[in-house]
């Protein structure tokens, strides 16, 4: 059976280049980027060209770029570290309802040492509603964390106006997105937007698991380019984050990012998108979670009456199509997120995250409509 | 010129085996651990498996595994998660003072943050000083940490014995290991030992860097085998360390710990070490910083009157081998280690330390040698 994997958004197959970067620092460039030889600094020079890159991907300088374990490590970073650098300021902390994960229960734990921790509420196309963010407020905001785009439906927040508010409402205050789901689907311009911080990962664009990086911005809100690091130890990347690089998955990384062409594939998925809309559109008992705005890379569906694990089964078993229930990283567990959008109860249950990658081809989606109309058909509802 | 490269304290050469075990997963096992279909399923199988190996080579159980992204995390997670754990029960922490900077950094962090941090010095051999680490030991000692092998100069703690002392001298208190240097290079054995929590890493040992582990005892010191988490986010790893798995150096770390014979590598090393030491014994101007005690994967010299990078330099230009003036860590920085052991700052200055792997051959030994007899001729003195 023909594989037909479009649970993309969960992670991603390595691109072949980016494997083989990773291989030649694992055999030939194999150094430790803090030795003084020449052993490590041909690895120094290699960690410091991939910064490079990821710098001009976001429009930053080298110098704003850390490289973290992945987006939750990066994530973690901000939310404890901005908080402590700024706890004598004020002690509000805004994040949105439909955050991933390791922002949200960072900002739980937050709120458990003593945060003022507000969730700002999305409507049901799952984008916050700025009015209420708005509200939310004040000249004691710390920090404001908004997800770039949302990992279960696709969502894209309006962070360049969040940004503005932000800056103008709590002067204080220090704005993060994490943009591991927008992260070489979009064009980011964390500088230019206003966003302080900005969390990105390799495995969701072809890069490896375990290595992700952290734009941390400089200027009035944070005081020499760094936050308050989770880590301590040795003097690499400024103290900000020590350990030895991770040099093989940081030049898979960089060759990953190299390679991602953000306009060629986003004309590609969105056609792809387009036609399994259409396609599915056609489908009795399929609704669709995903706004239409939404990044094309993500498509939320429900199956009426059907449990989301026991329809993914049948796709995997029966047709070799591969889809989520939500995150995986919330495996097994309701979803947040689709319930902060107002969807009840049955609907957040039976609902089924398909997410592209520039390796999908109609033919994934033909096996995808083919295996929910025969699950539809056949499978026990509720 | 050949490459001469003798600084596996600072990093390895990553095995072929490992590094095509990374490569597997990158390529063809690529899904994501947590994903519910059989792609996430597969992956999940090859974690599992991994650590099996690791508990395996500690023996202890695999749940008393957790797979982090290195040394570095995994101190850290141990000095802040048992310091948070335990604040309620006591204020005293020991460390002793020549613990890796990601140790001793976090230590001094603690003491930032209020607790009574206290070093246990070590005697010129570089070995802790028992007795005066007893006397530290108070009823209020909620952590412990001493390393199993010094990364300067190989110095081998007594931990079995320490273990002891501080369980019956401070009840309350987390034993924990940094094991890093020592891992695969001896037998380590922390359950049986008293060792509540352990750090190990991959790149030593010809894993690849950006990957290690903690072992977590659990019993009534540890609650529920688990300290507080530095990391916040999905269910991986039972909460203790969320965040994706990087499956590419845990499978990369697993084939190199199968691979490690500590018997037959133990062997080899220690008949090197006999060699380059005999040789470098017969140079005038060499002293020996390391003890005869010393895992003999490290020799940690001085180069009367030459400055450790004069030297570095010049046994690499010229000869193309490779040594580290002190930990790769702390480029550039005096070296505390060799300064506690109450060497001059002269003799600390002109340290070089030397460290083997299996790939080494009497070659290495020979062309370090010339060098060294060389530098010591013509290079000028201070």
């Amino acid at each position: 059976m023909n594989i037909h994997y479009l649970d993309n958004s969960a992670t991603t197959r390595v691109s072949e280049a980016a494997a083989q970067a990773a291989l030649g620092m694992m055999r030939d460039n194999f150094g430790n980027p803090s030795s003084l030889h020449e052993v490590g600094l041909n690895a120094e020079k290699a960690v410091e060209r991939a910064r490079q890159t990821i710098a001009g991907s976001l429009g930053a300088d080298a110098k704003s770029i850390f490289f973290t374990s992945g987006g939750t490590e990066g994530n973690n970073t901000v939310l404890f570290g901005v908080a402590e650098a700024l706890r004598r300021r004020g002690n509000r902390i805004i994040v949105s309802a439909v955050e991933h994960s390791s922002v949200y229960e960072s900002a739980k734990r937050l709120s458990e040492q003593g945060f003022d921790v507000q969730y700002a509420p999305v409507g049901s196309d799952g984008v916050v509603d700025v009015e209420t963010l708005k509200a939310l407020l004040t000249e004691k905001t710390i920090l404001v964390s908004v997800m770039t785009v949302n990992n279960e439906t696709g969502a894209i927040q309006p962070i360049e106006r969040i940004a503005r508010l932000v800056h103008k409402c709590s002067p204080e205050a220090v704005f993060h997105s994490d943009a591991v789901q927008a992260y070489c689907k979009m064009p980011l311009k964390p500088k230019k937007w206003g966003v302080d911080v900005m969390t990105v990962s390799a495995h969701k664009i072809h890069g490896a698991k375990g290595c992700g990086a952290l734009y941390i911005g400089s200027g009035a809100r944070i005081e020499g380019g760094r936050v308050v690091p989770l880590l301590y130890g040795g003097e690499q990347q400024r103290r900000q984050r020590p350990g030895t690089e991770s040099t093989p998955l940081i030049a898979a990384f960089s060759k990953a990012v190299e390679e991602a062409d953000i306009t060629a594939n986003g004309t590609y998925i969105r056609k792809l998108n387009a036609y399994a809309t259409e396609q599915l559109s056609e489908l009795e008992g399929i609704a669709f979670n995903s706004s239409e705005d939404a990044l094309p890379y993500i498509i939320n569906i429900s199956a009426e009456g059907i449990r989301s694990e026991t329809m993914l089964h049948h796709l995997e078993k029966e047709f070799g199509v591969y889809v989520s229930s939500s995150s995986a990283c919330s495996k097994g567990k309701r979803s947040y997120v689709l319930t902060a959008m107002g969807l009840p109860d049955d609907r957040v249950d039976s609902s089924l995250r398909i997410s592209f990658s520039k390796y999908n081809t109609k033919e994934d989606i033909d096996a995808l409509v083919e295996g929910l109309r025969d699950g539809l058909a056949t499978l026990q509802k509720r």
